[in-house]
């Protein structure tokens, strides 16, 4: 079986997160080891009882290959941290989701992310914000990452899709369940223009306790996370939380101290976050004045996971197309149109013999210097 | 002649400011001396010549007892350096003014001052952030320091006066020329609860160029500056540079990112200033929160200027009232009424025999800790 089914297992079992998940692979070596482990070889490499017969029962009541059917079926792709497309700036926190299951396309240069969010009870200046912001950013190459929540997110996500960028949603529920429902329309042109992720399955309704912990997820995607509007209880200010905690940079924009929408941006500020009068603070501060340059600069390197595993595989040292084919297990004929295709872009070099080599040295994926 | 007169003198001469007369006051050890000093002594201790010849005109033109008498007249005390009087928190700027000309009175409470300053051309949400942050803090027993201009400074004066508080007014002009002339009836109020201040000689016109040395009393007479509202261009950014180089804690409001009168203050806040959301913050910041307290210790301290001199002049060996009268130069009889006040309010003791002495140790005046 696609050990991804094995993934996508621990995903639907509650009690195993990041942390026992990380320990289980750490004992057992594979994520097939740990889903075939018996009940005692579990419970010898310290999983606590309650985990145990949670796993038990999933491993006996799940059907692995329907899940995987169902993912293929909604177009969705499930990428698990040992996939190279995971974006690998999210497994910089603690605790990154085993399983990012995205509808859309996540990029390299969606690296370059700063989040927008803000409260669902935006107020006329708060919308303008976030949609003179967004849409800034996003003319300077940066992916807006926001929630899909009314008011601000939405805003976000709106205006950097008019201002021709890519955006990414991370939701609270399953990405085939779009929540709340006037954002249908939005979400479809965001899957189309950037990606929907969600840590939870296909099918997860919106749950109220879903979502501070969807919000890691927003901060550690992004370089920064700019708070727009907040009052006191807004869950953008758990947002900015997390963002600080993963050592990202903590914006907010100032408003009116009268304002309600106001409160907690003005107290993010005065408690040490930066603040935004405009895209350039945010790009200045981040040193991404010159994304637009790094993002061309970028198209010199994979695009996409196929081509980023191929150029793993490749060095100084000529490959042939089969024995890259048997490394990265993927049928020849995707191999050799990739690689073609990869030496058009100049990445890759054919010196005969179907065999290839790096066109020069790669940096490293998805990072920003 | 009164030493007062030479101070007033050298305070008319055009280019002897704070450092020049203070090297003369080096050179020739009284304000009498250097007055009076011939022409190649002014040279030698290294006089420009320019300003040599502006002083020897000064000294021809000026007629010194008819400057005494009209400040007597208008009711203006005149403080100097040497004047225990003269506002010691002010001396801890570079370059003080030589002579302060006062209108009402400045009292030892007034050490614990913040000035609220902002553009001319203030927003309502400007003038009701001046008010309620002058009211409140007002009201916590701090007075408030601005420069009765139109906009911020005057509703920043006018909330202070309403909240029963003090307020002090820092002019371009000399004290009895009141600009603009609509805030005339405020000045006024302003004299009788608090002080008009000016480093400018009476009859002194309003010139434009008075008023950025102007705005380096009002941050230097402040423990903080608060700025509510500026433009690119306002004034009140000089102020908030001046308290920096003093030392001088930098306050300013936020505001929304694209309000006019926000772009000072929001970039204030983005270069380090402390952003206020209220009055708690200033005192916060300021570790004034206990000022009310502070003014009530402060009332067993001497309340003005003729006790404070008396108080200096007793001591735990009894002092008859003909003695310390001699020392500080004034009537016997203003002596004596002051020192029985000053036993009422338990400052002094009568220990028998016309003679007083400390009741207890006084604290450093005008000072806090």
């Amino acid at each position: 079986m696609d050990p991804l089914a094995y993934w996508i297992g621990f995903n639907r079992v509650r009690g195993i997160g990041p942390a026992r998940l990380r320990a289980l692979l750490d004992a057992f070596g594979t994520i097939d080891a740990a889903w075939l482990a018996p009940e005692d070889a579990l419970r010898h490499v310290g999983l606590d009882r309650r985990s145990v017969s949670s796993l038990l029962e999933a491993r006996r009541g799940l059907d692995l290959p329907a899940e995987l059917a169902r993912i293929q079926r909604a177009g969705v792709r499930a990428l698990t941290w040992d996939d190279p497309a995971y974006p690998q700036f999210l497994l910089t926190i603690n605790d990154p989701p085993p399983v990012l299951y995205v509808l859309g396309e996540l990029r390299l240069e969606d690296a370059w992310a700063v989040a927008v969010v803000g409260t669902r009870t935006a107020s006329v200046y708060g919308r303008e914000a976030a949609r003179v912001l967004a849409s800034d950013l996003a003319r300077a190459g940066v992916t807006i990452v926001s929630g899909l929540a009314r008011g601000i997110d939405a805003q976000a996500h709106r205006a950097a899709l008019d201002a021709g960028g890519r955006t990414v949603a991370v939701l609270g529920s399953g990405v085939d369940i779009i929540y709340p429902w006037e954002n249908r329309k939005l979400a479809e042109e965001i899957a189309g223009r950037g990606a929907l992720v969600s840590e939870y399955g296909l099918g997860t309704k919106p749950e109220a306790s879903n979502f501070p912990p969807r919000n890691r997820i927003i901060s550690g995607l992004s370089r920064g996370v700019i708070v727009v509007e907040a009052g006191d209880q807004s869950g953008a200010l758990i947002t900015a939380d997390f963002a600080a905690e993963q050592g990202r940079e903590v914006f907010a924009v100032p408003g009116g101290i009268f304002q309600r929408g106001s409160r907690g941006t003005n107290r993010l500020i005065r408690d040490g976050a930066q603040p935004v009068l405009s895209a350039n603070d945010v790009l200045e501060v981040l040193n991404m004045t010159a994304v637009a340059e790094h993002v061309e600069a970028q198209m010199l390197l994979p695009s996409d996971a196929t081509e980023a595993l191929l150029m793993e595989q490749l060095s100084d040292d000529p490959a042939h197309v089969d024995e890259v084919g048997r490394a990265v297990a993927l049928p020849i004929a995707t191999v050799s149109s990739t690689l073609a295709l990869m030496e058009l872009k100049g990445l890759v070099r054919q010196v005969g013999g179907m065999k290839y080599v790096r066109a020069r040295e790669a940096g490293p994926l998805y990072r920003v210097d």
